[in-house]
């Protein structure tokens, strides 16, 4: 039997998922949650399929072990490759899953009007054709305009945010999107929130932005909710991290994603490697 | 004749302003903006009323000679001590002016459900009594709850946004809020929206901030189309920045209010002193 008070559990492969548990931190206070960002083996989008899900999948039993009432994917390389593997780990839990993708697609088809929505990802998720295939299942006519976007989240990690050449390469890779009079964009990796107000200047205010973030946290709430989870009362949960590399490197870069303080980060090895 | 071609103008004690600014910029990027941060004098809470009502003309007549078509106050203090100074002077130019602390009352009054409304700023802000009495200029009822947090913009201005001890901070003066059962927050300072999301987290999402720079941002437009001035095409305009303080400081912590890249900074001096 899976109580309310248990935290929801979320992983990806380092750090571009806290944007997710950011805004789940601030949409669903009341939750505890777990994060693990498996730093050791990024980035995932290098790895070899078989030996990527059989890594995902200890990951997901050792989030389970812990107790956790729901699991986030909190990375779209993972969900691509593993987010069948994950939710046959959950199901003999009777735990629910909650992927990237999807829950974008679903608030992007609901809110475009003129139906010409655009994705900006990195290659291979645009490559995976994720996006493409999930608005493609959301029953309605939509023009899809991707947009690989290589160099962004690298820079993004880095640290450079706010340059004028971190500018420059975003005005290039919207460019296109532009062009095309989307007027909704699915920011289809987890580093991109961090620069969301550049991109909306360059797009202009009418193009709606839908973050990985915004889309998970409705996705868990109703998940949740349908589920008789949901966590009663208005009291600040708590929320605590694992990471795979160093933990020192993990806090450094994570502060920034997460915008809130840290907290305790403990190292954890999985014997299956990637 | 004003042209819809000429910049908006916008000046501050320092680089709280560039919070304002960072709004103008996302939610109306076609325009033309100059800021004016008067470093040298910050900050203003602490200066004599009439001596900064002169700097305050001497700033307002510097920016109209440059041929600006509106002045924001982008400035808690300078609209509370200045704004007539600023109006009358801006008047002989026929330019009109948008100050901080009105258009944040009007859509607090225009959003409340509850009419709870809360309001966390400076120790001046709080005493000079300004948003208490825009929210009673609404026209209708509310309870006003107002908390004065004197540590809370010199922890931002420092740069530990994300520690323990902000949040914790942040915390303490949330309790009364949390208490009064507001279901509106006027961030009355432009130090805030920098840790809006820890605010967010602490009062719940049912709580909704009222930031300055979003509500100058909508008065902005307002007021720029009730006039003919706003700017047509979707072309990103330009922003140039002064100060009247040393370059290189104003340069490293603007970087971080705006979440822009700064482009050219000059620096300007003032013979009236505050």
């Amino acid at each position: 039997m899976i109580d309310a008070t248990r935290p929801v559990a979320m992983f990806d492969s380092g750090v571009g998922g806290l944007t997710v548990l950011h805004e789940c931190l601030v949409a669903l206070p009341q939750e505890d949650y777990v994060y693990l960002g498996d730093t050791a083996m990024f980035p995932y989008g290098s790895r070899e399929p078989a030996a990527l899900r059989e890594r995902i999948a200890a990951i997901t039993e050792a989030l389970l072990q812990r107790g956790v009432k729901l699991v986030v994917i909190a990375c779209n390389t993972a969900t691509a490759i593993g987010q069948d593997v994950v939710r046959e780990v959950a199901a003999e839990h009777g735990v629910e899953v909650v992927p990237v993708v999807e829950p974008q697609a679903e608030i992007a088809a609901a809110i475009t009007e003129n139906g010409r929505v655009g994705v900006l990802a990195t290659t291979n998720t645009v490559e995976s054709g994720a996006y493409r295939r999930a608005l493609e299942r959301q029953g309605r006519a939509l023009d899809v305009i991707e947009v690989a976007a290589p160099k962004l989240a690298p820079f993004i990690q880095e640290g450079s945010l706010f340059d004028e050449q971190t500018m420059e390469m975003a005005r290039s890779y919207c460019a296109p999107l532009r062009e095309e009079r989307i007027d909704t964009l699915i920011l289809g990796c987890t580093h991109y929130p961090l620069v969301a107000p550049m991109l909306q200047r360059i797009l202009g205010r009418n193009v709606r932005l839908v973050s990985g973030g915004h889309a998970v946290a409705a996705a868990v709430q109703r998940t949740l909710k349908r589920d008789g989870l949901a966590r009663e009362g208005d009291e600040e949960g708590d929320y605590e991290f694992f990471c795979t590399g160093p933990v020192d490197a993990f806090r450094e870069v994570a502060t920034r994603f997460l915008q809130m303080p840290l907290g305790e980060v403990r190292q954890v090895e999985f014997s299956v490697p990637a």
